[in-house]
């Protein structure tokens, strides 16, 4: 599928990643083999290519060894091309617009693409979960549908639908708004507006926050949000330790949870 | 793992279904085995579980012929307990609230957690993806967690995520809508809604549409957004006819596309 064959023009296929690869520090350490998050297709397929544009090369270096104990790499790893992505700002207004990274090209995006012409699949990959998805990545997926190069989504999971399908809050109607602002005020604020987007639209909110300020955003939702609207936390999902817990503030505040300063969490709520 | 044992307390399992399992009639014609689509891991629980609530027992039965081809079930497919969740309107207000579904009462959703209180764990499974997200069975979640049971979401695909994923359009905020309404002023009117939506927020807006209707869906798109919108359309992912299309609404209206009345559509805008 890699060789390069002047007929054919490349594709860009997105790579989901395991959801415990962010804390795997190396294969041997990282417990469960890859092939028991994902399915043997998506690292078939992963191990076939050459080309990758990542979040973090070092990362990447960790899921492709794992790849490579269940299946072969088609080429040893040091001879991979593993490109890094242009970084947008953490929780900034990364809005799928190729202007909206300051700095980052039209030509920049075209060469990480360039692969592509020579008839070579390009593989993105993120950190943990799918990519472009509450993760970099979306301006290489626009890059490459201004350029007419076919956008193909591996299966995987994404640990923010996870933690929908497991919070009982509505999944009918449901938005993901990225991180909250970290000052108090302005949290508050922001938290009183979902509550009130969700009130009306009968939608679920869902956003995340770093690992090391998880029990101050849920002390933040104990405080702020009405007794009655239902909150909803994951932690952790997809490994040993992951739980969810869906209740009431009102519940919330009656039993007090420790939450993990060091496991991702999602959090939902419902008012 | 699903034997009773006295003092232990089953678990509700969120069990992912393959993206084109509504389309396979049988298992041998269903082309790509099911280890190809999920992770073993999923296939292998799956396989343990005795007691299952499903969005369509037919379908079950399908996905458990074809997990039992990768990896033998813990008993013959007869002996197993395939129970159907009470339907939800289509497209109407599922709330994941107990009371959204008229005619569901709080005791039907206890008879189906029942065996969790004997040790057993449950596993809920709907039609394709995710069960409960974009699909019926959030309220089985939401009285699984009142009732104090624990809820396990396994890892896999979710059409929509991938849609998004494949849209290049913001993964750090968007929001998913469900159907919009049928009759024809009702949906422009939403549509504009969304748009307007979309712009203020920055929002990707994802919504579906039943197959038959795909076409139409994309001449209202066509016909009531403004040129500058982008629009994704994805269908049949992680199938081989599958793709996905991103460009404004002027580039579309260029270049004609026939959309598959057969195949599950995403849908998404971002203005």
């Amino acid at each position: 599928m890699t060789a390069p064959v002047a007929s054919r023009v490349g594709r860009l296929l997105l790579v989901p990643n395991a959801l415990d690869q962010g804390s795997a520090d190396d294969v041997t350490s990282s417990g469960a083999a890859l092939h028991l998050a994902l399915p043997m297709a998506v690292l078939q397929t992963a191990a076939a290519l050459e080309y990758w544009v990542t979040e973090t090369p070092k990362v990447a270096r960790v899921f492709l060894k794992r790849v490579n104990a269940v299946t072969p790499l088609v080429r040893p790893l040091q001879e991979l091309v593993i490109a890094e992505l242009p970084r947008p700002r953490k929780g900034g207004a990364s809005r799928g617009t190729t202007g909206a990274d300051a700095g980052v090209s039209a030509q920049q995006w075209a060469q990480l693409l360039e692969p592509t012409r020579q008839g070579h699949d390009v593989g993105l990959l993120s950190d943990a979960g799918l990519p472009a998805v509450a993760d970099p990545g979306a301006e290489l997926v626009r890059a490459a549908h201004l350029a007419g190069i076919e956008v193909v989504p591996l299966a995987g999971p994404s640990a923010l639908l996870l933690a929908l399908a497991a919070s009982g809050l509505n999944g009918q109607s449901f938005a993901f708004v990225g991180y909250l602002p970290v000052e108090a005020g302005e949290r508050a604020k922001r938290l009183q507006e979902l509550e009130a987007i969700s009130r009306r639209a009968r939608q679920t909110q869902l956003f995340i926050e770093t690992p090391y300020r998880n029990s101050a955003m849920l002390d933040t939702l104990l405080a702020s949000l009405a007794p009655q609207t239902s909150l909803s936390v994951s932690c952790g999902l997809t490994t040993p330790q992951g739980w969810t817990r869906t209740a009431t503030v009102a519940g919330w505040r009656k039993q007090s949870v420790v939450m993990p300063n060091d496991l991702p969490a999602v959090f939902a709520l419902l008012a």
